[in-house]
């Protein structure tokens, strides 16, 4: 795929910092233009936040971080930048000025996205010299786990900038949508301002209060949608009749008195204070910070959730993760280069909040799961990828030992290290530690047996030599190496 | 809580017939009434449809099912009943005809729940002589997994009702929302009738196609929605400058052309024909039946993502979860009764989606969650509970062998057998078996050595005498139990 090399961010906040955030984990440098006097300090707010959703995230192996810098000037930050994202507040005379800005300082090649929830880009590209190459980019907080951007050419955009949008989006971890007419709001922000101006009249009118309303969206439709959206969720409801039958019943309640947003509602001073202080009731007790930190473990675990469903394939945001990460396995340098004589370092990870149990420690199988990312590890480093298990042979754990020496707790940082135990490619033997990355202190260790197995076969032969060509030499390397003192336990032995 | 001991279900289409699996599952036996030709075959496949998804949601002992029958006529079906759920089709006059009906036949104490989307209690409730007992109760398809209930009384409906409702739906793993005013609609079918008539808009104006509207929804803020829903969320999106600041800032759109809902689309022939082809093009290769299942199993997955959201404490759907299975665990009838002399048999389930591996089977670690949940499963037992833990006692498994013998796949109905081997208390050294239902294969056998500890003292110290009391005659009966092959193996050690 058509990688970033450099990035231009022109306006910092929430959205900007965010869209800074993705792209330097992504692997690209990153360049800042923002005049706000607390940019810095709000940035490392936010990259603090994405590093930590992240390390949770995934357990492919991300690129080495791109570099974050901030600009004096909009012209020196997009300067070589391949992909600009203006992110700058919601006025059309503001962001033509600073587009006409961008335009005149950037490469003409490069792309150049807004982060605009509203405006037009016919609009907002009236005053560019190269306008074909600027297109609406709408995201969603938190911009760095969130993958979808609305993509929206004005009229002097060419499809194939929104087309190249798209490719480099998806190396980001991010699907593009190409959204063909041009409207006030695009897609997502129509239907979220009608949602929004019909809980405004329930607030109003006293019909219930802020959290009994956020209560009724995540305990019902929100759970739903998080997955299927609404079409497809009213399909499985229209059940065997379909979807004609269905929208033919339904059609009848368009003229019910069930929305009251014929009219709209005045979000007047009284409106206002009402909401915050049902917001207060609500949330108050926790911070900003917290709550951000919440949501991102709970989109965390969603989307991971997600990446299982359909048996295995993924569903909706956790499809597109796993697409992610099968880019990030591809496109992992250190997969390519030579390990170490040592033991390998195969894995680094935070705990996520998903891994916690009643005690706040990271529960027993969680261990077992870190050991086992990091064999799929050492089987990608070896060439037993999913392709191969796609055409047929696959290694098969089939006995493992564990000793649990300390606790773990959420954000830990842990690594794990390997060594292969005397092996003869039809079985693999090896053995793991699990360390704290902050001070050392070993967590666990592992033993585990695994056999390469043929699957149309149902039986263990050896290893295809191009996965016999990279294990052999590691097998060599580390038959040297002194066996760890508890290989070979069995449970409850006297050491 | 007040259990219920009997329930009626008056209309068992896709909603009643939900309900009624939702009640045989929490134990409760259920009558049905629906004069419908296929009504029997309907409920059986609701009823398989809710089986497979609650093996797969909780490990939590599920009460022996309920009995579920169907009768001739809403008399016999209502007669004895505790609590009585009306979800007949969307027609004032059927509906109170139906609940004259009911009322007439049961008992004056039993509890009437309707679960119209959308016409107000005080109508329905007209015709009937003991209208304080009846009120809506609005559930979400599916009925059996979502949690949310809205509960609205008529001006006859007493509030000891619907609190009395509240508290009989938590005993079905449900919460009862109780809204203060009564409107048409309700608050959920308010907020997605607004949010319907806008995507109408969208396709009718062909802004984007069906299958590009879900994508916005499932890949942004439904996956917001389903854990923090509207206000939650825009609190964070506020940031620090705090709520008040937020809805001033957004108070200005109400009046751009950001919805169309001032106007009521017309879903006219042609506009229904649009949605359904462009429906039959997103999801058209899936029966409905295979979009329940995908559906379910995502609803599973995201309810468990966050059931250890907030750092373990559980968030939104998945805390109710969390209460819910404690409900389960503290009135299992299992748990009071005298174990057997034998193994015992710990834990069934079915495999969920989300232990699938990208070979088809369930991965590695999830064997070992097996045992692990099945030793949970052991420490209830025996009183080293939740509240043990919290007092600040616990057992801690310090080393485990697993053996990987065959595979299980997405659906399969597996359970786990435990012996223990000598132990003195302080040490609980356990063997366990996994086996497939169906057939009696053996998966995988686990050995495990736990350690009591206090949390406070931070050391191993002997279990307090409550717990001793209970585990001491399960250690002496096992004592005379042959020893398993396996136990005591190391990793790779011939036999």
């Amino acid at each position: 795929m058509a990688k970033i090399n450099q990035a231009a961010c022109i306006g910092g906040g929430v959205i900007g910092g965010a869209w800074a955030a993705r792209f330097v984990l992504a692997g690209i440098d990153t360049r800042i233009f923002d005049p706000h006097p607390e940019a810095q300090r709000l940035m490392s707010e936010v990259m603090a936040n994405a590093e930590r959703a992240y390390e949770m995230l995934t357990r492919a192996p991300l690129p080495v971080k791109g570099t974050l810098s901030f600009s004096g000037s909009i012209e020196d930050a997009v300067r070589g930048a391949e992909w600009i994202q203006e992110s700058v507040p919601e006025r059309l005379d503001l962001k033509r000025s600073v587009l006409a800005q961008i335009d005149a300082a950037a490469d003409p090649k490069a792309l150049i996205g807004s982060s605009t929830s509203g405006l037009m880009p016919t609009d907002l590209q009236r005053d560019m010299k190269h306008p074909e190459r600027m297109f609406v980019a709408h995201p969603y907080n938190p911009v760095y786990l969130l993958p979808l951007a609305e993509l929206v050419g004005g009229q002097k955009t060419t499809r194939a900038v929104l087309e190249d949008a798209k490719v480099k989006l998806a190396t980001i971890g991010m699907t593009g949508l190409i959204i063909n007419k041009e409207i006030e709001a695009l897609v997502g922000d129509r239907l979220l301002e009608a949602f929004w101006r019909e809980a405004l009249w329930l607030i109003k009118d006293d019909v219930c209060d802020a959290e009994t309303l956020d209560n009724v969206i995540r305990y019902s439709f929100g759970l739903r949608w998080a997955q299927m959206g609404l079409f497809e969720t009213y399909r499985i409801t229209g059940g065997e009749a379909g979807m004609r039958d269905f929208l033919s019943k339904y059609g009848s309640s368009l003229s019910w008195p069930w929305s009251k947003l014929t009219d709209v509602v005045d979000l007047d001073a009284d409106l206002v204070e009402k909401i915050a202080v049902q917001s207060d009731a609500q949330s108050g007790q926790r911070g900003i910070r917290e709550l951000e930190r919440i949501r991102d473990q709970n989109l965390v675990g969603i989307m991971q959730a997600l990446k299982v469903g359909d048996e295995g394939r993924g569903w909706g945001a956790g499809k597109l993760l796993a697409e992610f990460e099968a880019h990030l396995w591809k496109t992992a340098p250190t997969l390519r280069a030579n390990p170490s004589n040592g033991a390998l370092k195969l894995l680094e990870l935070k705990v996520p909040a998903a891994w916690i149990d009643y005690n706040g420690h990271m529960t027993e199988y969680r261990y077992t799961q870190c050991f086992a990312d990091a064999c799929d590890a050492l089987l990608q480093l070896i060439g037993a990828d999913i392709e191969y298990v796609k055409a047929g042979h696959s290694y098969y754990t089939v006995e493992s030992h564990v000793r649990l020496l300390a606790e773990a707790k959420l954000g830990d940082a842990l690594y794990v290290k390997a060594q292969l135990l005397p092996s003869d490619g039809k079985k693999i033997h090896t053995f793991m530690w699990l360390y704290q990355a902050s001070d050392e202190t070993l967590l666990s260790t592992y033993e585990q047996l695994m056999l390469h197995v043929s699957s149309k076969e149902n039986r263990s032969i050896p290893p295809l030599p191009e996965v016999m060509r990279k294990l052999k030499p590691l097998i060599e390397a580390h038959a040297v190496l002194p066996a760890p003192d508890a290989a070979g336990r069995s449970v409850g032995q006297r050491k």
